[in-house]
């Protein structure tokens, strides 16, 4: 029991072909394709610890678990040999050996997400599985504007799925950056970036929603506050699609 | 038939489930795609007229076709209805009226190819549909003194398919720039941009495939030369794989 090694990994995924990170019967999902990665190469069962679920469609560039095993693999081999067996759509950026206490979801203290809009007239085709076509003109400002009231400690119960059963729907966001981004292609995209210490299911989604609304003047930036006060999820934006959502960070310590 | 009218579109498309853009028997190939899209909407048989063709996995940007027609859906709506019919991994990005005599083969005057390169030590999982994966780190600045050995009027012959049957294997490259990317996601690339009248079979990725070489010190940028003069496919390196390439755009004029 003494060589038991605690493993965490950085895992990027995209979310286009799962069912979601976590196991489900009959389902592919991004849980079970690391567990049988990882069995194949240490012999032994294994249970792979997130940092929390995504949904189908979600992608994950900084997704984090750890497993415990008694594989003797070094650990700067591991990450090559897992890319060797995985399927293609999850790659292992990272593997590092942590304290047997460390827990990938208990010891998570935040997490930074991305939500990609296609802002261009026609959608880009190479945007289709990773970014929400929005073919009307944004106003960046007023998104900007109406994103800032979302900092802070506040009970998101507007922003979250209404089947969400959770005790408290208070957390802390503790920055929203919403900007212009043209890519290689020179396509126009606006660029979500949230962070908090923590998210309701489908909060990130409902918050993009909600600010193109805002972009799309269908709702005031000002109007964000009293629906944060109205706990109550229909006074928000639509929840906007799965793909344009990606995990890209899980901070610890 | 004086109201014939001739369309020029500009086109994208993802090629990963294409068997390449030209109609071939039983196949799902871009053209064909069009063609049935573009049926649908005038209510005619139609043939499209692409610039050139590219190989299965290969993707466009900036395809150039044309087809006749005589339907009077007015152009600013074509474009839009055209992406309501046609599959998701296709995309027309813009439609015009052109002269009679307009013809997206004969009349290319040049083309603009660029190829992706990830090097990143593990595979982007976001570029691996778009990019060649090269772990190994590569010496940028004897990829780019190379690359501008191939600039000017050349017999290409070393840098083409064996089994090119064409009269003259002699091109001009106008342009070919290397140079590093740093993607959203912070993951190294490495892009090549090739710009030229015209391109024989496998042309950039035998350029990027011998880039490669270079970069990883299997061959010198002196090399090149004598690669030329040499008019022999195995002097060159491989050919890169099929889904690094894109075709960015087509001149004309």
């Amino acid at each position: 029991m003494l060589d038991l090694q605690n493993v965490k990994l950085i895992v990027a995924y995209e979310g286009t072909h799962f069912h979601g990170f976590q196991v489900q019967p009959r389902q592919r999902t991004v849980q079970r394709e690391l567990e049988k990665s990882i069995s194949l190469l240490t012999q032994e069962p294994v249970t792979v610890i997130g940092s929390g679920r995504t949904d189908a469609g979600v992608h994950a560039w900084g997704q984090t678990v750890n497993f415990h095993t008694r594989s003797k693999i070094p650990l700067e081999r591991l990450a090559l040999a897992l890319n060797a067996v995985l399927p293609k759509d999850i790659t292992v950026r990272q593997a590092s050996s942590v304290s047997q206490a460390f827990h990938s979801r208990y010891d998570a203290k935040g997490k930074h997400y991305r939500y990609r809009i296609d802002n261009e007239r026609h959608p880009n085709v190479f945007g289709r599985l990773y970014a929400y076509h929005v073919p009307q003109k944004l106003d960046i400002e007023n998104m900007q504007e109406a994103s800032q009231m979302l900092v802070g400690t506040h009970d998101f119960t507007s922003f979250c799925s209404a089947a969400t059963l959770v005790e408290s729907k208070v957390r802390t966001v503790t920055s929203v950056q919403v900007r212009h981004v043209l890519t290689e292609l020179n396509s126009q995209e606006i660029v979500i970036d949230v962070r908090g210490n923590g998210f309701l299911y489908n909060m990130v989604r409902i918050i993009a929603g909600t600010l193109v609304d805002v972009g799309k003047g269908r709702m005031s930036a000002s109007a964000i506050p009293s629906i944060l006060q109205a706990r109550d999820r229909i006074q928000a934006g639509v929840t906007a699609p799965a793909q344009g959502l990606m995990l890209m960070e899980v901070f610890y310590q």
